[in-house]
């Protein structure tokens, strides 16, 4: 009953199979193999962006840091929502790779961030004033940090304020596949059409070893990118295998397919939760991830059965009033089966 | 005939097989896996170093910019062989890592500096004068750059007199394998009683997909370099993969038996180029990697043929007079055959 | 009628002397002149810290930056209030000259932040977490952003909080000297007997030409620090002149006359304001500079009489609806002049 | 007989009275002020540059490193000479400013590069190649650290390299006013006219309080140096006392007489240098700086006699072998007088 994170599932064995099929004989080394060429034409074709750029690197902080160092100058502004990855869980990665730029959190509710409160934040900052940092760009993540999903056209909502400052767009999409599940636009409606200029693809999360694929609509960047991940020590020698995941998880829809079992298994769990009068959704679920309360009694009981999953913040103790709210995070992915979301509503109602 | 390099060769099936078996049911991410327990462990006793702390990484620019930052501060120097890897291979890797440490290159032969010259260059660096950078640290290769061997003593007498001036020393082993193969020395005697600090243990060039082991011998800075591999990017989430990689080529020395194959056949193309007597060695082969001269004609003949390796610098042209003699870079690596030998030689000779 | 920031005014005849005067003849460069030797002398004194160094720069804004990237790692959170001149009027200063540290925003009232607040805000740190950045340090500025002060208990039970998390504690004492005189405390009371680690003593604001000292507490840090200093570009050749102006401005209790003066002005234009039923109190005034509010009308008046002061935020337009309540931000210098404020009041009555 | 360095000497009295005069009243702050008016009209007419920025700074550090980040890629090589101040005496500011650029040194005679060691070092960087930095800019330095000059149709030979490559062109002219009149050059035959795109116009050491202009050919980049100056605190509150300073330099050609006076006074003494059989020029000298040689005796009897002036490298000691040749940097400012000149002179002579 594995519910901790979609990091934490293994491989989908086709994807593990073609890193095994690619392994044969020798291979063109740092991004020149074939199979990269073909990821490439792959992605272009389905974002509807002839001209798109792609880099894959291997972990999705690499992604998010090197798109936005890419757009973002050292004294540019990053518009995030207050609880973003990039804030959050990324060490300083942003800071890092940008040369010191600064994060400005938007507050939002359930994950999400509202056109009005990103332009206020934009607004406030004091652009053309030297003593303030400039608007720099502006970051989504999609589904949020909250389980929560934009629509393609809150996504363009949110572009839209950012274009009107003259704000370049990045999207943090490392369930981008939950996403697309869950809204079902098209790529390029989620991203370009809707004003992104930036995307990190992910792979990991969604049945991959690791992989994301950063992808840039304007090529003239691309080369400022591919400078910044070897700089970052994030171009492969042996990147076949970074292509083959790629290659796979692309290939006939894999990556939707798996989207969609983990979307599925979510729904599942869900619908157990909702008939447990103890149990309340802290936001309303629209992939993957959700997050709800209980009794601490509960989630004991849940975690003696063998349940596994984190509560929020970390750190929250097993132990303590078993009458309190404690609040769970549970995630399904790509290998989640029916008997594991069986066995945890099983468990809770016991 | 492929002896462009290590990195074009694939992965042993060996490490490719371990990385299938660690695939079923989830596992604890970013490091926490229990595959890691066993490779830290595995470390330890194969350095006899009860306390050293391990970081995988899954490239060597990322392995050699962390240990270099973790060690430098950004006002120091780091002294280098004047074509050091870190230099000339990176991108600037070191530079960005540090926050912008300077990189002050120590002249040499074959791929080696001496004592001497490390020492002159080091004490030419204005210490304790607040108008220069600082003398911060000494990175040496081995094998080196030019496919020389530094034994153990060797390395000794470097850091000697990187500990004589109070400098920590950065082992750079992308090649880590093959010179202790050829050297005979133990893991130990090349690394931590020479006097080195920190090592990049690498994998990937000798048969694994992409894993480079940072070793750090004072744990006191484990926390720091922990830290910085987060915020670069470079902390797996689906971290098994590495520690499976890593766990196999350790596992009953298959590490060393790789590096042996690979320096093995390195020795036998060797013995059939001395055979040639249009062919000449810019330097003395230590290991896998050998760089010799020859009539641009030949060269050409052993293209035509099929063999595939790289002119030095990069960029030195197919055609042109056909007896001007080209620099020519040869490396073996695992999955280097015997054939691939022999039909080398014979199309240089025919 | 000058009120737009102690910035404008110019610099204090004796101070200028003293700048005259230092010029006779050669002198040693790069801080080793004489005068800078009675300075620190004089510093340590006033402080009674023998053992604290001081390091000479021209700005605010690298006194500030310098003092936080020698006590914060890049991976630290700066703990600050929201409004902090560190984050809303260096651009960036503080991520550049750390190398991309992260500010963590406090809330407050009047400039002012909690004890309650700033552990909370350091508690939500993940200390420990690798994937979050770590506790770095806490900046206070006083007399506050808002013009009130803190008192040097205030100060006391802040710092307290830092170092019951283990953090170093920076005091931004651009307006220093109008602090010590509003509250009466002693220059140790408010630093280091109150738990700070370093201090940016401010003199360019308070009638000194451009020179602010960094005073570290614990002489440990100081070679970094003048390394820092160097490499930002902030060490002075002719530094003479800048340790003439500390000089002089130390010298027979100059700096607190100085800030007497101004704070005692504040004080005449607060009285008077206080006699306008239209002008209210955006926050309580603590030393020279103060927030009211009053309507637009008023406001147009005392700029057609010649008053010079800014609106907040900047950018308020002068024309606009006449009733509406415009926020205005006074501040005095050491070279108001009472004829200024009560020309300023007769304008607003009239 | 003050010979140690032009930084040592003090401020010319003509510039002195100019910041006093500039000290009445209120002042717009922040480079807002009148005379900076004035000081941009000035320097552009002088360069016969319409379009050209100023920004002042107070360091030649600061200058240079903010020149070069405004030009240079974190990912770009600096080109310059092997001991150029950039590398040898500023503590790594260009690479803290820059963000991790790497300076590659070129090999020189008398501290002037050749077109020929510059193209070669320029095409030896593998540009294009993702591994390499990127050519990125280079930087010469006029009056050099050797103390010869070079004509303008010298930086425009060097420049027309740097522009073959497609690079921009700094001009580090901590002495740019002694080049001048050493040269009969003028301002903008030296600088855009010979192909330099930014110079660091040095004030301090001829005869300021510590001035520096960064002078930007085109205007498009001044928006991003002003932030960086105020990014790494190098925007002043008083901007008026720097604007003063740079006014009066340039009224009325006073950094020209100031130079003259210094070049003269350097031709005197050597002139007298060349009639001691024991000294021996190190390189010709071109300006107010230059370099002796002569034994150990001679400079002891000089230091006796109360003269003043560096032996290179720093640390040569004083005492030792009497008929050891030591190495004198001799330099005159301003502020020399013929009489320190004939001292220096009898006492070598005695």
């Amino acid at each position: 009953m594995e519910f901790r994170s979609d990091n934490n599932a293994g491989t989908s064995p086709v994807i593990l199979d073609a890193v095994v099929a690619c392994n044969a004989g020798p291979a063109a080394s740092y991004g020149n193999d074939p199979i990269m060429d073909r990821v490439r034409d792959r992605i272009r074709t389905l974002f509807e962006a002839p001209d798109a750029e792609v880099a894959l690197v291997a972990t999705g902080t690499a992604a998010n840091a090197l798109a936005l160092a890419t757009f973002c100058p050292p004294w540019g502004a990053i518009y995030a929502f207050e609880a973003a990855h990039a804030e959050m869980d990324e060490c300083g990665a942003p800071e890092f790779f940008t040369g010191g730029a600064k994060i400005r959190l938007v507050p939002g509710q359930d994950g999400k961030i509202t056109p009005e409160a990103l332009a206020a934040k934009i607004g406030e900052t004091g652009q053309g004033d030297v003593h303030s940092v400039q608007r720099g760009m502006v970051t989504l993540t999609n589904i949020t940090e909250a389980g929560t999903v934009y629509s393609a056209e809150e996504v363009a909502a949110l572009a839209g304020v950012a274009k009107r400052f003259g704000l370049p767009v990045h999207l943090d999409g490392a369930r981008f596949a939950n996403a697309i599940v869950a809204t079902g636009a098209t790529p390029a409606e989620m991203t370009w059409k809707a004003g992104v200029d930036v995307l990190s693809f992910g792979g990991t999360k969604n049945g991959c070893m690791g992989v994301e694929a950063v992808v840039i609509f304007d090529p003239a960047r691309a080369w400022e990118l591919a400078l910044r991940r070897k700089r970052a020590g994030h171009l492969f020698s042996k990147h076949r295998y970074l292509s083959a995941q790629m290659g796979a998880y692309l290939d006939g829809g894999l990556w939707l397919t798996l989207a969609r079992h983990a979307n599925d298994m979510a729904a599942q769990l869900e619908a157990g939760l909702r008939t447990l009068p103890e149990v309340t959704f802290a936001s309303p679920r629209g992939a993957n991830m959700q997050f709800v309360t209980m009794p601490r009694r509960l989630h004991q009981r849940a975690m003696e059965a063998g349940a596994n999953y984190y509560l929020m913040p970390h750190g929250t103790p097993l132990d303590g009033d078993p009458d309190e709210r404690v609040l769970c995070r549970l995630v399904t992915s790509w290998a989640t089966t029916e008997a594991e979301v069986d066995g945890l509503i099983e468990a809770l109602r016991a």
